[in-house]
């Protein structure tokens, strides 16, 4: 497959934008009163270049990949768990894969490297590039090579996605240790310190917060030279970040709208735009979690999320907990009556 | 149909609430990472007594009423549409008609009184007792068999949802100038100032607030001697804001768990936890309107919101669009693997 981070990203229909937005207009309610699901609506409009949006089939892809970064005991979990999810996932009994039945979804898992290693499971993709990344308090998380397959193989996922038709896409990872990846990779793209953007992960005390913040101040003294956003994510990143930013990127490139998870989904996203701009538009975003960094990745990138329920967990489970939501916003879009046939009086 | 506004209300299953809690506790994921979905199934198992608690059946009533203080100009649209909506809703066009669809909800619309009477309809059940209220500056709301009226119609409603065997009601209003009745009862409930509480309601300007303020001060200087929550809910309440808080109070009584909607039916909750403390285990909430006394309303509740979409329409939406997630926080809590099932290591 042929995939150039670089490359033109569609740009969203204005004029579907502008129907949609008078179309809302017309509805049995006062302007505006559908708030954030009305914005939904005009937004999926947009992407998906007709005036009456639909979310039926939504494509999850969910990367799996182990960090270098966990030597320096930045998680309250073993790493053996990574692969040990893997497994679950496949089994059907993680939070995303109970969410992936409800909703209906496709729910693909890629493994780009586990130092537990499951082996061949049903349902799980092997996109093996390593059994983790490096330390990258010590080394450049990924080398180039690594950093391309990792970047493929989100956009390979994505091109999955598109040949199903998907209305949307979710993506989301699995790896111990990510948090950290993902607040060291914050930090460099934003130019903010550790102590303002590191928080609790999956669940650490004071003292592992402190412990993350000094292994993130340690990275970023290491990675000082990075060049430019592609070069802080191979870095910086890890295998399942790098590949959401492909996803990303190749899901702007085909015009597919992405519904962004939550903190390290943010990171790959912030990363993703950093490195081609036009991927901005096709980002909707589902949870603002309680990570400290997630609130400020988000007002770098202009967005609003339209959850904050305490999550934080990821696995793409904030994006998918979303889509009902955005599946009602498309439903009254498209099914209430408009003041003329209901002959109700305007303002 | 018996029912007793102060008769006791049934008690939430501590035994299922804390098997939910340690159920939780197994599941393959960080403790606590499901964050407000954890909350709710565990809410929603104390309430219908087991640990794996359902939304399947949702039950929702809406209560439609006119209110004579939309005299004082404090609406932006005319008095009409509170009539013209009945039948919208009885037609399926309504915001809450698609949503009570998309959800396999059961809908009915209780008409309690409208100046424009759209006579008999199908699928809306007729309790009236009146055109509309007194207009509140000048006489109380109600008299005391009106006020009788609304909380039974409200309590039929919860009846008929009880022995529909209805996993959780939602209770919904529609009525021109309501956010301004609801915004007196919350000032006296609350014993706040209108310059606190009082919003743009369904689409106020500058002129229009100040309009509001200066009716419900009116109001509540009229109205001062009221006596108790009850008192204060017949003087300044609406037919559909005595129907609500029946119907919450006979949901305690019944043991039927409550999505409690917006700004409006937050201050029928208010006046019913007043009026029956034991009402107020048995109150989720689902969404915090940008109303101004909203957020005032649910910290005196010692309540949060699920939600926070900007939504500012009643009909019971909030609530409504609250349920896909409530339904998938008790997915989760049901269908997960626990750590041992899936051999997955703890912290």
């Amino acid at each position: 497959m042929d995939f150039d981070v670089y490359g033109p990203c569609r740009l969203p229909d204005a004029g579907a934008r502008e129907a949609a937005r008078a179309h809302q207009l017309l509805l049995t309610k006062p302007p505006g009163a559908l708030g954030a699901l009305e914005d939904a609506a005009v937004a999926l409009a947009a992407l998906q270049g007709r005036q009456r949006p639909r979310l039926d089939r939504i494509w999850i892809s969910v990367f799996a990949a182990d960090h270098g970064v966990a030597a320096e005991a930045v998680s309250a979990f073993p790493q053996a768990v990574t692969g040990e999810m893997v497994r679950n996932f496949a089994n059907g009994g993680a939070a995303i894969s109970v969410l992936a039945r409800r909703l209906g979804a496709t729910l693909e898992v890629v493994q780009l490297g586990t130092v537990n290693d499951p082996g061949p499971l049903p349902g799980v993709i092997r996109a093996w590039i390593a059994e983790q990344t490096a330390n990258f308090c010590q080394a450049p998380a990924m080398d180039a090579a690594q950093l391309r397959r990792a970047l493929h193989a989100g956009a390979e996922s994505l091109a999955r996605a598109h040949a199903g038709d998907a209305h949307a896409f979710v993506g989301g990872e699995m790896g111990i240790a990510n948090t950290t990846a993902a607040t060291a990779l914050a930090c460099a793209l934003l130019d903010e310190s550790p102590e303002s953007l590191a928080g609790a992960g999956t669940g650490l005390d004071a003292a592992g917060i402190a412990r993350k913040q000094a292994v993130v101040v340690r990275a970023l003294q290491r990675h000082a030279d990075a060049t430019d956003a592609l070069d802080v994510l191979g870095r910086l990143g890890g295998f399942e970040i790098a590949a959401l930013a492909g996803a990303y990127i190749a899901a702007a490139q085909r015009g597919l709208p992405v519904i962004v998870d939550g903190f390290i989904a943010t990171a790959a996203a912030l990363a993703a735009v950093r490195i081609n701009p036009g991927v901005r538009p096709w980002l909707l975003f589902s949870h603002c979690s309680h990570e400290r960094g997630h609130r400020r990745l988000l007002e770098a990138l202009d967005a609003r999320a339209l959850l904050e329920l305490g999550l934080r967990l990821g696995e793409g489970s904030g994006a998918a907990v979303a889509v009902p939501l955005l599946r009602l916003a498309c439903d009254l879009h498209a099914d209430m009556a408009t003041f003329e046939q209901a002959g109700v009086s305007t303002a």
